[in-house]
């Protein structure tokens, strides 16, 4: 997807709030605002919105010499998406495919990396009504994609969000599942730390892309990487980053999130706030 | 008051409504956008958000080749604001100069140039609502101040809005009162052919002030206005640009605007969506 003019407005403000997430000195918070507004003045609109996320965070990572700022916050988010997966566990019922991705998908709603300030029963609330909320999309369809695989690569997304994917995972028969974090640190995204925290490597084999753009951008993902991925029947795709960078590719990609922005709901065709399974190969010819 | 780093993602998005706003080319909005972007990457913040504003619109002038945009809109709101006047005006009760300020906010309300969407239903209901809500600020010295005056400086803010300005000037014992507005069409701020259309004339002197700001930077007013101003014993600013370029001068101002923006807001230390009456002098000391 390429990047939008109202994405940048957008990209400035969450490039302020990273740095007073990340630091309590004014001075940093307005050398990351002037660098960003530098950078996206001369910004190349053909490359999806992630890229500048990339730049942003190495930044920001740079001034603060802070490894993985978000490392404090992601672990809370585990630890809360294990607990309210515990709780969503009891009384389920239903289709087991059908609850997994509605997991997977409410499990997109704990984005605490970007507010911040959510506190666990907003969480918890919010975590309710996405498992309530319809799916979006074509289930009957990703069904037969999952039954033809013999090899699916999953991308996840955000820390806390992993905890729930592990459930999806496990309902794909996962010995033919590889799930793919982050190559480092970037925002609240999962990495390798985050699959370990939420077991997911007692489901399925995990590795890391290769590269900390919060999102998958594939040249700058790692030849390892980039095979897992030509090599998968099916790609499943967590949250608007994965989306963002991948939503052009001609692969067969199952997409999983829940439209928070407006320009990413557009793009996709549908309403603002929607659950979404959103598949690439079902829109051929669309320049995504 | 200085350039907060909030002011900035949201001058960039005021930069790329008011381009959609004035031109159909996305070419047009790509250029503006990034005009902004390089020049804000720069900019010195002990100045206030309006100078950017003017910056933008300047340039918007000359790629458009329009030397007033917002000219039609203007023109609907002065014809809404005469016909909501009239609606307003009808059982109207009460102490004359507190229902004559508190039009004068209420037309704050009318902000057509920024949205552009609001249609006339909408209005009438906001105003509505703004006729009835409180201000906040202290009304008998604001009643002391204007009785004192020998001579009255009304700065005008925005097209439509300026009907109701009449009402407060007209208020005021209008034969001190010299009301003024800006020198130059920039956004939908009023100029002498709004004050013109709201028959401002018929009740009072009016001068403009050689600018093109939306709001007084008054290093960039006319000499003229200049010694109007210095010579006034009280100006009344109607309007957030009116505040956030005089809020700092020491001077006997009453500023009157709706807190439409969290960031005066929390400047002018009041709530969000507040109607205020606020002086400088009652704030001797403060940096504002």
């Amino acid at each position: 997807m390429r990047t939008q003019l109202d994405c940048i407005p957008c990209l400035i403000r969450q490039a302020l709030d990273a740095a007073r997430l990340t630091s309590r000195d004014p001075a940093l918070h307005e050398g990351i605002l002037r660098d960003m507004l530098r950078w996206t003045s001369g910004m190349d609109l053909s490359q999806p919105p992630p890229l500048m996320g990339q730049r942003i965070h190495r930044r920001l990572r740079a001034l603060t010499g802070l490894e993985d700022p978000y490392r404090h916050a992601k672990e809370e988010q585990n630890r809360l998406g294990a607990l309210l997966l515990a709780e969503a566990g009891a009384g389920a019922a239903g289709d087991p495919l059908e609850r997994a991705l509605r997991l997977a998908v409410a499990g997109n709603v704990i984005d605490l990396g970007v507010s911040g300030s959510l506190t666990e029963s907003d969480v918890r609330a919010a975590l309710g009504q996405a498992l309530a909320q319809p799916l979006t999309g074509d289930l009957r369809e990703f069904r037969r994609q999952a039954d033809r695989a013999r090899t699916i690569l999953y991308l996840a997304d955000n820390a806390g969000e992993i905890v729930f994917d592990r459930v999806l995972v496990a309902a794909l028969a996962p010995a033919r599942v590889v799930v793919a974090v982050r190559g480092g640190p970037v925002l609240n995204d999962a990495t390798l730390a985050d699959a370990r925290a939420a077991r997911m490597h007692e489901v399925a084999e995990v590795v890391d892309n290769g590269s900390d753009a919060p999102g998958t951008l594939l040249s700058d993902c790692s030849a390892a990487f980039r095979r897992l991925y030509a090599q998968a029947d099916l790609v499943v795709a967590k949250g608007q980053g994965n989306f963002e960078t991948l939503s052009r590719e001609r692969k067969n990609i199952c997409f999983l999130f829940k439209a928070k922005c407006p320009v990413i709901a557009e793009h996709a065709g549908v309403p603002l706030g929607a659950h979404v399974l959103w598949r690439a190969r079902s829109r051929p010819g669309r320049e995504a």
